[in-house]
């Protein structure tokens, strides 16, 4: 599969402090396979600068676009841009358009030292101007920097999205059995995993209340090999004696 | 800070297509933290070889305890077991005490390849047993292997936690303001941060409905410390004209 590949970095005290549930990785992830992009790692890490500075260096090498969420805000502990900017070796400095809108918008009084470190960017940065956040994110090279809180973030990646590559939608069909277990359907499934190289099947066991199940899912790019991988699910799931249900259970 | 601390690896391809919402990480980050054990990274791949086996190896090496979730089901899809074995360079080989337990419990004509596959470890692991699944997970040096459906993850959690490193719990306490603007306090936030360098202080914006406003958080193993820098904070957010409200604003 040559889709373009991506990964996210997140930049989140908050998040392994266990204070903050992530939401923007499974946003994030939906956008991305829409459009195409395979997302291929995630991480998290702590506000420490060289732990961000590795982390950026080592996803921009290895995949074609990298988002980073988290630490763009005013504050002492928002040191995101600045990391950015020793990770591509570049000066870290007042991107004068953004100073200029920024202070227009606040008004001068109010655009203080904290403020205008929002308008300060490695150099050679593009901002990322959004329709919720006065200040905006940015993107350098193949690095997409942006704010952690979910609405700033969902507002600045939608105004990203129509500037990142393309590939060949990955979609994805599941069918289900309430009752199946994984133990008793594994070696059909592997063989029908075999005739259908081309097609990703997981298989994924839940729980809906009391009772309990597994989902069978099928991702990929023909959307033909897709429905037949699917169909043959299916009957695999019948031929276990439980009845298959098409669509998408909750997930867990 | 001398805690001892750990990474999360998360095989999950669901995870990344954006099927499934992460749960995992939350619940594991919090009962780390209530033990004094610093979460450090955390990592998501997907189910390739290479990529397990790297990974796992790269926070085995860097960390004190790694939890991987994920991928130890009897299907075709689930490798994690395999590539925990080949990080170690150890062979891959039934475990009889495990073997014949589960023999035992499924009864010899249901205990099929597939589920006997769920019996295999890496040469010198010891077993996850738990209250939930049939199946356990297992540890292997530092690196703890869990299921990733969470009910049955938390299980085998809540089975190891006992082993663990204990390390002084980092406590956290907050303080909030509803309509404050983290650019208004940044400097008099810096200030507090300099004079408390043993106590981490996080500002976090957060959205209630058509309403926002800015958590302070601060977290340390010293709570003199820790509440003698909350204190601070209060000040400071009062002194912006706004009252501060002790205790946790929801997430976000």
């Amino acid at each position: 599969m040559s889709n373009p590949t991506a990964a996210i970095l997140i930049i989140g005290n908050e998040i392994l402090s266990g204070r903050t549930q992530d939401v923007n990785v499974n946003f994030i992830a939906k956008r991305l396979a829409a459009r195409g992009i395979a997302l291929s790692e995630v991480r998290v890490v702590p506000d420490i600068p060289h732990r961000i500075i590795n982390a950026v260096n080592e996803l921009r090498a290895a995949f074609d676009e990298v988002f980073t969420t988290g630490g763009i805000g005013p504050t002492h502990d928002d040191i995101t841009s600045e990391c950015v900017a020793a990770a591509f070796g570049v000066p870290w400095e007042i991107h004068p358009e953004t100073f200029t809108l920024m202070e227009a918008r606040m008004g001068r009084e109010n655009f203080n030292a904290a403020r205008q470190r929002m308008a300060t960017f490695p150099r050679g940065a593009t901002p990322i101007r959004n329709e919720v956040s006065l200040a905006p994110g940015f993107s350098i090279g193949n690095v997409h920097v942006m704010a952690g809180v979910p609405r700033i973030m969902q507002a600045m990646f939608t105004a990203l999205e129509p500037t990142l590559p393309e590939g060949t939608p990955i979609a994805m069909r599941a069918v289900y059995g309430m009752g199946l277990m994984e133990g008793a359907i594994a070696a059909e499934l592997t063989a029908i995993q075999t005739r259908f190289p081309d097609v990703d099947l997981g298989s994924y066991p839940f729980r809906r209340g009391d009772a309990g199940g597994v989902a069978i899912v099928a991702k990929g790019t023909d959307i033909t090999r897709l429905e037949a991988a699917t169909a043959e699910a299916t009957q695999m799931i019948a031929a276990a004696g439980i009845e298959p249900v098409q669509g998408e259970p909750e997930p867990g």
